[in-house]
């Protein structure tokens, strides 16, 4: 029996480790990347060899940029005494591309996790009190998934920064936008109805 | 507002060319090769650059390999007068997976399809002749998809080669192994029906 020819087989075994990418995705991938132009290949494969080279952690605020400390933290236009606080650096290109909002931002690189041994010195908690104090922040808004490890990291949160005698928002759950009732689940609507608003 | 790093975006420019992958997914990939180690993307970067040097297409059976002709074309252990057709490399090696074919391949490289402009000048028949009078071929194999692609070329091969003189046939259509009868689809079952067999 003759197997795939072995570089495709590497080739797919780097592709399988990608979010939701199976065995099956990745051999579609390999093949699909036989057809690509040389140039393309070649272009695609020099970004990935420069990738985390070029793209570095902001050192104040821990997103992703080309030099830190990023436009983001020095743009002195910015809202200095709100500070959104997300897990990942992806949330804050989200929330910046709804431009409803105009703080500064914390990225924690990750939730807290006890089973995946995730705890809080394995977050940006340290640099995090170091800038509530410099910069005078007054609101802390949690922009936090609303999954357990979400749900987790936030309390500890709230606890922490209210301590700190801050006021602690966190995002609002309830109906999604465009969404059909029929269509949310019974713990969201449960949500919404709790969390109701004046019409 | 501040979007993504530019290189992150020209990596998801470039993922979003793989085949079902759109904006979002293509932007989690390009996150998610952030994490990736340097060693890994190093390796993974190489790969893609050498990929179209080291795999080449055979000259025999236009399937892929690292030397032409293939360890499949030169095993003269394998049954040289059966020809096996596919449209692409990949089923050659689906085929060979089974361990139920012990004859040759020939990749058409594509369907026809008057509507795309692939028409039969654009698939690998010269060749196709030349190595059925050469090898002296008896039965050819059609392994083509079930689609109207795939039918309209089958039904071109079939009078071609028919017109050879060669014995002719194609995949078997019906329940696929394992599946339950309540979720075979109409024409599936239909076609079931039809090629019935003695039990």
């Amino acid at each position: 029996m003759t197997s795939y020819p072995r570089e495709l087989l590497a080739i797919a075994t780097f592709l399988k480790k990608l979010p939701g990418v199976g065995t099956k995705t990745a051999e579609r991938f390999a093949f699909h990347l036989l057809s690509w132009q040389q140039d393309d290949l070649s272009k695609f494969s020099s970004l990935l060899e420069e990738l985390k080279e070029k793209i570095i952690f902001c050192s104040e605020c821990h997103s992703l940029t080309h030099e830190s400390p990023c436009l983001l933290c020095k743009d002195e236009n910015r809202n200095r005494t709100q500070l959104c606080i997300t897990s990942s650096a992806k949330e804050v290109f989200s929330i910046e591309g709804t431009r409803s909002y105009r703080g500064l931002y914390h990225v924690l690189g990750g939730l807290l996790s006890p089973l995946e041994g995730k705890m809080p010195e394995h977050l940006n908690l340290d640099t995090l009190k170091t800038r509530v104090d410099r910069l005078g922040i007054r609101e802390i808004i949690i922009a936090l998934d609303s999954t357990l490890e979400g749900d987790t990291t936030a309390l500890f949160l709230k606890d922490k920064l209210q301590s700190w005698g801050l006021q602690v928002s966190r995002l609002a759950f309830g109906v999604p936008m465009g969404s059909s009732l029929e269509f949310v689940d019974g713990s969201t609507l449960a949500r919404a109805l709790t969390s109701r608003q004046l019409f």
